[in-house]
């Protein structure tokens, strides 16, 4: 109760006092673990008794997350205390308990063990039968239940200051008189928001790197960790003029843009050459995000100046959003992750056509046949998503969803630049109704995000997308029956195809 | 015997006699019974004569495909009427009879029933061990035996009109000194074919709803739906020019593309998002159909001088089509109803490019490097079917075959522009050779319609696509046996590409 | 020992003594057999003494690879002479030795089989538990063991001659002071090897017809069969100013891309509309040498002055070009030729968006903005490459390694037309050292093959690839053995999917 309440809280000051209650929390293990085995027992299918118990035991391990290197010193005592708190259960199982814990975190969880695991468009629920890592009716440390998705937040609101300083300066909105101070101060917004995650995220990182790559070896979640970087790249377009009178230097550019290469490389190779990450397995809407960053690193290249860098990061997209597009057009019997129903993630596809016709426009200076294309194509997209919006409706709010905004914004702008282009009643009404959209959208989600976050405190819910246990490692005969089952659902989802 | 011969006239007048006719029939249910046993036993693979028996009480009940209003007023006689004469059926299946019978033509057939019981590229035959709704040895009444397929005639007449038109008209064939008049009559009859195909089909709509829904559901038929209005277009883009000296209007447009962007909305719905009837399981080469509408469409507006709507129509063509090309050369596993050889239904291929090239061209008002990039993708997917022209002999003629000549005539009239940008004796021998290679296959085609239908009158045979049962409540077990067999089947065309 | 010795020597000399050794081989077989069976028991897993027995009677029989029309005269006697050694095989085996024998080397092996019996990312490794229609212990005729991918050779030396002659000849480059004469050098080393390899492979066609047929029906090295005319090519557009002075004749350009065009109408067929041969089955890195020909007969064609044929050529290559790309982006479970790892053949994926990019500005004469994307995209694709550069070491060189240069040069004239276009520090730099890298890797080549073929002669090892046993008519029960676990890995490579 006592930690809900101080969950949402900053979470510098709240990661001191976190230490203690972990710590705390782990002397009180005795007598706690009555009510935790109850409600274990309640939730996991048939959990013989050991482990239930198992899992009471590691209801305080939150450090297995924890940075490996700030481990070292205690990890010894922990391992021992460990140790002593469970050879009955070594006993019962014939696995090593304390080896077993460990391995279990080790920290490339392979992908199908993901899509095994957990289910749902973004693959953040678990599956009915799986085991977690950590206590499922415990409130986990802030940290721990502050995901990637975050991000998202920075990406909707840098977004919408773009769109206000477009329909500020765009001649064709000239009729809007928007005054520039609305960009200012969304931008603003922007920034304090993208400081704070920022910030926040960091401290994850310091403190548990290895939920971090949890994230990272994700197959959904891994997309997001381009954000960080296409939001700082819309802080970078979107600065307002009375900020950033002159052109910005390709330092900037530079900085920012390293990143996203380096982990497009990274993305892009585990399509074509990877393993288990291949795109007719991994492909989701999600992905778009992967895409997307080029034609952001594009706009920006063009906004300081670089166009021929711009056009190479444009190429490098366009080839992947090919594919791209085409495997999800497919929906191939592989993809595991694409959700059945529609749902919010699917704006994604709004989002690449559209900053590839901005990039287009900024990159070649002109709005020409290319740049229409892919606007149209956004247009179309827009259109097919909109008609099924009855579809979207049902499904419970999380951080994600700010993710799910930066599409229409861009596609936004994107009619803006085509008002220009084309000035006539109808295209300057198209562009206004989808700014007003994405704005009211924003507000909105802004809205439920602070209602969540101060009155239902609901926020952050348990990310127990990263605690799945590594299925090499839980030796439990509980496990092999939950693996047939689950092996048993996608062979029904294969035949269904057969 | 009887309605064989008269199956060939006016669909107007046969439906007021065919009334008769089905009333008629089913008061001589009981004498006609034996035989129609006889004829279903040595067709279906060991059925029981309790099913037999079943099928033959169905017989003339051809009223389960009419529209639903219709039957409000007599369908409880009906019912009781039909209780009564089976209830030992009834107590042998330990199925309730009449409530299956309703069941089984309720209207969303799934798409994989389609797949398990029909083969073919046309999905028009159905498999040996299937159980259909309707008598097979019957003659169905006309309407039932009309199927959206009928409107490949027009697509093929309305493209012979363009083509003339382009003959006459166009200064790089000249030398031809084509008349107009060859435009008027083909584009007359053209429009005398659509009128009345047209209406035929309006009445099927308003006496057999179900039969048109089962159509509908049909996962290659559906794309039929897009040739009335890809006809009428092409009735509008070739209408000779002393008939329409001026730039049609506008609202022509609004009109034809309204229900092609309806209809694509939920078709391209359905491959991104659907259930079953994503890409890459109903891909076939009919589905360009209804990709093909787009560029006709962006053709029409560039005519009508709306060419922004024009590019746009163009951009969700280029989209779509790519999605489809891909898909379709890579001949997926999944795509079941790809036809093993070459089919007729391959010439669909080019339709696609060659639309799209005289799309931009029209658009963009130059035959510029894009144009010219599909008109070659065409010209060279018409090499790769003209090489393999002996496997599409052997074939038993259709209706569809029809759909399959404007694909040629669109590269014709393609090839026309191409010889007027680039005037040389190569490209206007080869307009003129294409030119005459469709216009030949469309008198070819007239002559064996005509053929079909006043000699042989073999032109319209029971359309069992529509009459599969639905799986879910066909409960007997001859229906488990043929499932398991169609299964096994399945299995095996999957294990042969494992 | 003495034919290891001998078997680097001119082709020509040696299929002379070749002629009277297999004579002889097959005057000696009883003795030899002991040895024999022994090396083949050693091998194969759990053969019965049977089978061993019919391999050592098989040992000789390089015969059954020869031209069929060259054997008439003496199949006869030597049918009669087959049956004579092995009447107990047959009666132990029940099945008839010797029409087996025949019907196994029958041309049409189906993919499939390729697939189950070899293994590699080039299908060039025999799988453990495969029977082997020749002697594995032995070596076998030279020619046939000169596979087709020798003209891999001819494109590594063909397209560095291209890349001298830009260097030499580019205004960017001039800083570099390269004389005309390193092009001509390399061009006529080109030539000589082009040469040599064709005379060879040209008395392979005439003593050893069905090895040939062999190597066509093989799902890989069927796209080796564009090699020699891309080399070809190659030389066309490289060859030295000093001795062709003048635009060469469009003739030399028809009758160099007549061949490619056959071989992709027949390529490209069977993925479209082929059997077993379907994109989605047999994708894999080298079918970029089937669709980069288009680009190359683009580049050749816009130097003949044919600007036309030259966007013919490309647009059909963009086409099939894109369908590859998202097919071995997507890595669909049923490739099965795809690498697990990474390995040389990947640096195919670097050639065809550069040959795109050459072929582009050659034909439209300016290096705008398709040519500049395709350009960009091969860069990428380089950097994805060259970050795994690890994992390309570690595999045992092979002659199908040549192939695998020519991206590189490729990828250097494309960087060289861009500092044309661009002119720059950053631009020459890059183009300088792709240049260097690629000049590198052909002379790094050349050396390893030297060294192969003169200090360790091991050049050309036997190429099992033609000699697998036709499926079919492989009756013993130690084939179905063999095919039973080969089945069984393939599902097991399909469960890891499913």
């Amino acid at each position: 109760m006592f930690r809900r309440e101080i969950s949402l809280e900053s979470g510098i000051a709240w990661v001191d006092t976190e230490e203690k209650e972990v710590q705390g929390r782990r002397s009180s293990d005795a007598k706690e673990e009555p009510r935790v085995v109850l409600s274990r027992n309640s939730r996991s299918c048939g959990a013989p008794g050991a482990t239930a118990g198992d899992a009471g035991q590691r209801k305080g391990d939150f450090s297995m997350f924890r940075t490996k290197s700030a481990l070292g010193s205690r990890e010894k005592s922990l391992l021992s205390s460990t140790k002593e708190n469970r050879p009955d259960l070594d006993h019962a199982d014939g696995v090593p308990g304390s080896a077993g814990t460990d391995d279990r975190v080790n920290k490339s969880v392979p992908a199908g063990r993901y899509f095994a695991a957990l289910r749902g468009p973004e693959l953040d629920q678990i599956r009915d039968c799986e085991d977690i890592l950590l206590p499922r009716g415990d409130v986990w440390p802030f940290l721990l239940r502050f995901p990637i998705g975050c991000f998202g937040m920075c990406l909707g609101l840098g977004s919408q200051a773009i769109l206000w300083r477009a329909l500020a300066s765009s001649p064709a909105m000239a009729f809007l008189h928007v005054t520039p101070d609305v960009n200012l101060v969304v931008w603003f917004l922007a920034l304090a928001v993208f400081v704070f995650v920022s910030i926040t995220y960091i401290l994850k990182c310091v403190f548990y790197f290895e939920a971090i790559c949890r994230e990272y070896y994700h197959p959904v979640r891994v997309n997001f960790f381009f954000a960080p970087w296409i939001a700082c790249m819309f802080l970078a377009i979107g600065a307002p003029a009375r900020l950033a009178p002159k052109q910005p230097h390709p330092a900037i550019w530079c900085t920012l843009i390293a990143p996203v290469f380096v982990l497009e490389l990274k993305i892009y190779g585990q399509w074509l050459s990877g393993g288990q990450r291949r795109l007719c397995k991994v492909a989701n809407p999600s992905c778009h995000l992967s895409v997307v960053g080029n034609f952001v690193g594009a706009i920006l290249a063009a906004k300081v100046g670089w166009e021929e860098a711009g056009k190479l990061l444009w190429a490098v997209g366009l080839a992947h959003y090919l594919c791209l597009f085409v495997t999800l057009y497919q929906r191939l019997p592989t993809t595991q992750a694409l959700p059945k129903e529609l749902h919010p993630v699917y704006s994604m596809f709004i989002a690449t056509p559209a900053a590839a016709s901005i990039a287009w426009s900024a990159i070649y200076g002109k709005f020409d046949d290319v740049a229409r294309t892919f606007y149209f194509i956004a247009l179309f997209l827009f259109c097919s998503l909109i008609v099924r919006i009855n579809f979207f409706r049902g499904f419970k709010f999380s951080m994600a969803w700010w993710s799910y905004t930066f599409p229409m914004t861009t596609a936004s702008v994107a009619a803006i630049k085509y008002a220009e282009e084309v000035p006539c009643f109808f295209t300057k009404g198209l562009a206004v109704s989808l700014s007003g959209i994405s704005s009211t959208m924003v507000f909105l989600l802004l809205w439920s995000t602070l209602l969540h976050a101060l009155v239902w405190r609901s926020l952050f819910p348990n990310d127990v997308a990263i605690a799945i246990a590594n299925d090499g490692n839980g030796g439990t005969r509980l496990r092999e029956t939950e693996k047939a089952a689950a092996a048993a659902k996608r062979r029904y989802d294969l035949k269904r195809w057969a």
